[in-house]
């Protein structure tokens, strides 16, 4: 029982290379934890490592390393022993190796595999990345509707050794159709001459191999499933996607839509803070960045237009920072819940109404109080600020108040309606990041806040 | 084989009530869909086709409901039923609807259960919310080292039923002590006499019942696991959390961390949106961005102490959003992948000099680049504007591009250091609002913008 899985005994006989101490340690250890457990060696020194590990756990130790680690092992094993290897991991997780390997080191890898295993990342790389078909995987478990419960348990134990998820088999016929599915607890339960159709749940929630991915993570977070199958067009079932890739699916999805948030681009991959370079991260995050502060030049033109005002009346420029923060964290608010709630499918564009009359409501709030707020500011601060001698204070405390007030309502308006005007051109809502969203509120409320003052205070 | 859920027909004849039509569609449909098609229905016609499923899945149909029909239902049923429907829920599901009853409607329904379950309600509802032990389900398999294979699987047929997940069980000693875990698939393929010790894994991997439940959830999510025990401080067994549930606790964390960077409060559960009222979505709004306008204030007595340069150069209030926006964005990017990046545990607290000196570069290429951007902004466009008549727009430029390079460089600093200040303080890294930095880095961007101008331009 460990919980903090480096202790330092096991690193040292690992370095120290005691053969017998090893091979005990990985016959008892979880493949996961083994992997983390010589992941810092040198390549020579992990092949030789993971060589001494029981034959049948090698290819899953090998699947929990990372895939730099992978691409330096391959380099040092032996064909047959990448062969072994290869054979026996995940067709999933063997995939995404060969997808992400340079061309040449998968086409020297892949004369050491049989025919059947070719044929098999061929066809699993052919998908589209982020489909349900790129993260599914081919190691699942049929049964056919006419044999009894006690046959399919048979036939699950002789298939057991082989494939990645025994737990849900599923029910097809000759053309490879879904007729249903079963779960080896009900097998278990079941009288043993009940036959697998009497058992099986004929209504298999499924997902489209062409489908998004997170389509498929989000029925299985819907319906707790521990695995989905995957079906083609013709409705043949051509793999299972797992609830531990629907987990990964999950967090790179979050990840993705928080970095979009902050406008940043990339991969979004998860993990890779430490090993992106600085260099990487400054193009990911200056794309927008520097397309919005040439934007900004719009907010720059509206001042700059109203010079002249500013000149007479500078207490207006004092409130500039108030008046763009709060439309930029109001608008934001409104539009990062609205692109959560779409994601997790709990409103659908179609709800567009109905939000922005919620939103207009939350809004006229959040100005009223806002507006409150900053009139009492100018009456409380204002006092020795520059203005022409017969203007009121009083007065100028109302149009900054009014404008903050009709700029908080346009921006979390303006925040609430752009995720839908995405999701109505097939985007991802998440695309409506906050920077790109605070400069749009800036122009918007540049524009609202110098016509009031222009009108209250009857210049220009 | 379905994949709209809501076929028209099915909801006819749940709402002709042809009983035959609707024990046939229920024993037919897995419990989540069935409590899916049920959900829009009234009290009353919800408990009479519950009733008409097969016993043994009205637990299931039950928890898969929403809290609010789960109360409006229990009020409808029979005390009977309820003692019936209770006992067979999942016990983490059922300890969570009680947490969640009001106190006297809770202590109406326990008299209908058995000792033991008023007890396993109490033992897990005295978890405090956000740990692994609130998560946790009582329902697990637990086996002896010294039984066979054979007896074991024996041994799960017999509990199969009652268990939430057999696909694990759990090896304990007279203490309950974790002694290791095997899986289903694992004693299927064993020889039949082989012992469960020979078979079994000695490091399982466990959580704690006061860790976080999110400590829980990243290990099931990093060792692809199925389930994950629970242990006491004493390291007895006293839960598992399934991965069911662990995605469950990363869609939530994920939601709360998503709504914390956009500073809104409130309960941050999932898919609440449209059941919250404006009024609350109002107040969980407004805690922060009214508390921030009003901090606000510091920027507008920068300026307003300022007001004289202002006056003269008032080419210089045109590029206050610039800078504002710029700092906040760049500031934003820094904390936001910080934040996921310590979330994820890609990074721990102790490497806090390592991410600044990576932010620093990354900040300093930012800045360089965005300053280039403000000069040419102010040479191009800055003609027209107000200045004293000996002054150089070539010097006005340069002195806004340094503040500007300046501001992004410390607010991108700011904001990758802010959240490890949070976690050394032991407080969630994600408290720390984009809508909070972007208020400070506009009190920092402001002293630096009209230092560096008063410096270049010598005034003041």
């Amino acid at each position: 029982m460990m919980d903090s899985l480096l202790t330092p005994d096991v690193l040292e006989f690992l370095e120290s290379g005691e053969t017998k101490a090893i091979q005990e340690f990985c016959a008892d250890t979880t493949p996961a934890v083994v992997a983390e457990c010589i992941a810092a060696l040198t390549p020579d020194k992990l092949r030789e490592i993971l060589l001494l590990c029981p034959r049948e756990e090698q290819a899953e130790i090998f699947s929990f390393l990372d895939f730099e680690q992978q691409r330096l092992l391959l380099q040092q094993l032996k064909r047959r022993e990448i062969a072994h290897i290869l054979t026996d991991m995940a067709p999933d997780d063997r995939a995404d190796l060969f997808k992400r390997l340079p061309e040449e080191e998968g086409e020297d890898i892949l004369p050491a595999l049989a025919q059947a295993e070719r044929e098999d990342i061929r066809r699993l790389s052919s998908y589209e990345e982020g489909t349900a078909g790129a993260v599914m995987t081919s190691d699942y478990a049929t049964l056919s509707a006419n044999i009894t419960a006690a046959q399919a348990i048979e036939h699950l134990r002789n298939e057991a050794l082989d494939k990645e998820m025994i737990y849900y088999s599923y029910v097809i016929d000759r053309q490879r159709r879904l007729l249903g599915s079963v779960s080896l607890q009900d097998l278990i339960v079941a009288k043993r001459s009940e036959t697998v159709e009497e058992i099986m749940y004929t209504d298999t929630i499924f997902t489209r191999a062409h489908d998004d991915q997170e389509d498929a993570a989000r029925k299985i977070r819907l319906y707790d499933l521990l695995s989905i199958p995957v079906v083609d067009a013709e409705g043949a079932l051509v793999g299972i996607i797992t609830c531990d890739d629907a987990i990964d699916v999950i967090t790179q999805e979050q990840t993705e839509d928080i970095e979009k948030l902050v406008a940043v681009a990339g991969s979004h991959e998860t993990g890779v803070y430490m090993r992106t370079s600085s260099w990487k991260h400054f193009t990911n995050r200056s794309i927008w960045v520097a397309a919005l502060a040439v934007l900004g030049l719009v907010s720059g033109l509206i001042i700059q237009g109203y010079e002249k005002i500013l000149a007479e009346f500078t207490i207006l420029a004092a409130f500039i920072p108030m008046l763009a923060d709060s439309g930029g964290n109001t608008g934001c608010q409104a539009s990062t819940l609205v692109i959560r709630a779409l994601a997790l499918k709990e409103i659908s564009p179609r709800d567009a109404l109905f939000v922005l009359v919620k939103e207009f409501r939350v809004g006229l709030l959040l100005g009223l109080l806002l507006g409150v707020i900053a009139y009492l500011r100018v009456i409380i601060f204002g006092g020795g600020s520059t203005m022409p001698p017969d203007a009121s204070l009083a007065l100028v405390g109302l149009s900054i108040s009014v404008a903050l007030c009709l700029q908080v309502i346009t921006a979390t308006i303006i925040g609430a309606l752009l995720p839908f005007i995405a999701s109505w051109f097939k985007c991802d809502p998440a695309v409506i990041a906050s920077p790109a969203l605070t400069t749009i509120v800036d122009i918007t409320g540049l524009l609202i806040y110098f016509t009031t003052a222009s009108l209250f205070l009857s210049i220009g």
